[in-house]
């Protein structure tokens, strides 16, 4: 770690992937969760979709599941970790136009899996907007952070 | 297209990766951004790390960039596109203490490259996450949406 | 192209990635299908997914289009090729207790796309197998085959 | 799991990877088998080439191996797994015409290597089929199955 | 491009995959070589391996193709290519006790494809290393290089 | 292992691969090193880059530890690896003309990691050459080798 305090550079200032073989493997989770705001007419559309005409939150699911297996080749410093648990489930509130992603990841390893659980989210996020953007441009993504993990050194942590 | 108006799916409602093969290929370009909300602790290890001890903003630029490329592996009813350029751009706001990522991105083809600019943005960001949730895990994202594109069919759009 | 007539190898006998280019893009289209041959109880099991309780073929079907966009990652001396429209799509038969695969895939571009439709196919296949593997392992995944293709300086091609 | 028996989704329907967090490592193995027909110009092509002129065979076990490692990454639910030992055979029958490919996985993990197996087999025999199309393209891909499976808690198999 | 004249930097000094988007598609071709120097044991036994006992060669000639497809991926501002010939030869030299790989590849595009050539020849050479490390592991790998390239707005090159 | 001492070909000559299930997971650790000699020019411009004008080494940094993590997926009998720790570094001989790449990895598990240290020069350095290379065409790589590894049956070894 650096002086700045940020442990993903040694003490010249160089990116590393830190150290984690000394610890010892434990039960870790993480909870994340994000939205993405949408028009009446894309939230009609889901909502219609999920009764069996077109389910977009069936294939953005597909797709955070299986984005939660790649973090490790997206985020560079992040450790690759055999993912042992894996869901993303959605909440649609049809006043607010809103829909909520939220990404369970457990794992028994020597990290946490925070990053598998926000790369769940934002990519379940990503493919509804891909797959509404032809309604609407205008839907925006947000509030994606961490809820809780529990498990490592760290310690637990509640949002 | 099924009746819900979304075009990813067939008149079944089974999701499809929409024919663009009539498509005449045209210069298509899209920019999109979106921030990091953080600790007053994190912004001063971002901007200490920009003078050189811990470059936190270039590590993300590359994964945001190496991202754009890897999207349509990402997202499931994505086409894959020959990027001809990208870029992803970070501004610090040191009083609201946000990070803002803004990526853009350019094709010769016969689609739109929306998805390339917000997931660009998106893991840029998170890499700006993991490379500080050391020093903190409340940091979050949002207000990820499309600024403009131009080319195609649809025409411009500017948010 | 070397004397047993296999155009992946050069006259000395090793593998290559044949040149395409030379070739003027046109529209080219395949379709390939298969099978699995599931148990009564499986059988059941996916048509009661298909009215919304744990949609197995949707799942299989991203799981089939991903990997068309994964082809000639996976297949050693296949092109990379800018896919322009894929669909899978599944028929049940409960009396013969087959589920069929079938992928279309289009492209415009040097070289055919039998080998994305049937890879779609095999992938979409498995992904079955997999969701239901629990109840049942003796499944067989069969009659992959090239059903059609057109385009191309080989012609059409019907099964 | 729900009630349809299938442990990939949850009570709501929705899918999940399936916790396998509370499990013992233990040695689990799994081998699959499957075959691919051809035409009698083929099978002399391919026998021709395992003496040295075009190794068919040869390509298609590497794509084979390194599909192996890819398995979790093309199939949505699939369990990362670190894989302890991988190989994939192949019989040739000049009489019946056919290909046979076998392939054998070893892990010391959660969950069993079955999808990983059969995922080696398909993309072998994949492959075999895409170095031979130049010759025939009425080849089928058939017969992929479990031939047995040992370790985990389910206990061993044998078709 | 900024002042120190390399031109995947903006004048910011930003990383940035540099706008081809202006460009003409033209054949473009590369070709690089590398070696690999090893022991006479490991010579033998790579020699042995083309007579059909452990083809080394052939394995490595199938990870460098692959390889070439993935550049992209690997390499941060390289463009995707949609490459259309790639070949990788060796050449066993058993009094220098070195193995020399060489990558052709050839593409109808924007970029030339000196990064994939060079690239095909070092994860080839790597794999030759992988497979021969048992019996030694002071084996190096050296003489990286473009050979020659043609094509695109800087002309030909020869080594 | 056949008669040839290839431990990556079974007794048929065929490639596998090696079973490693029997092993006890062990820290091991492994640091490879390369070179790539450059111009004048290009020296001035990497140094000049390291003060903040285009961070070449700053990027070559992050492809060496992102391509750590594809080893197995690119070289193609490698075991994947819970890699836990992984860092890359450079020196710079301004009177040589060259760039030193050095990359250690550590893992606790059944195989060794000098594939993954190798790999992880060969990319870091393939990116200096891709973003100096208009400035010059004629810079080489070499020198790659194994510098140390400990850890595993085989023991220590020091270059």
């Amino acid at each position: 770690m650096n002086e700045t305090g940020l442990n993903h550079f040694d003490e010249a200032g160089n990116a590393v992937m830190v150290d984690v073989s000394g610890k010892t493997p434990t039960r870790r989770e993480a909870v994340a969760s994000g939205k993405i705001r949408v028009s009446r007419e894309v939230m009609d559309a889901i909502l219609a979709g999920t009764m069996q005409k077109g389910d977009v939150l069936g294939v953005a699911r597909v797709a955070g599941i299986m984005a939660v297996k790649q973090t490790s080749a997206l985020i560079p410093l992040c450790h690759p970790l055999p993912i042992s648990k894996c869901s993303v489930d959605f909440e649609t509130d049809r006043e607010a136009l809103t829909v909520t992603a939220r990404c369970l990841v457990r794992v028994e390893g020597l990290t946490g899996v925070e990053m598998e659980a926000l790369t769940g989210v934002s990519v379940a996020l990503l493919t509804v907007y891909d797959m509404c953007k032809a309604l609407d441009k205008r839907m925006e993504i947000g509030e994606i952070h961490l809820e809780r993990k529990s498990g490592g050194k760290s310690g637990d942590f509640v949002a």
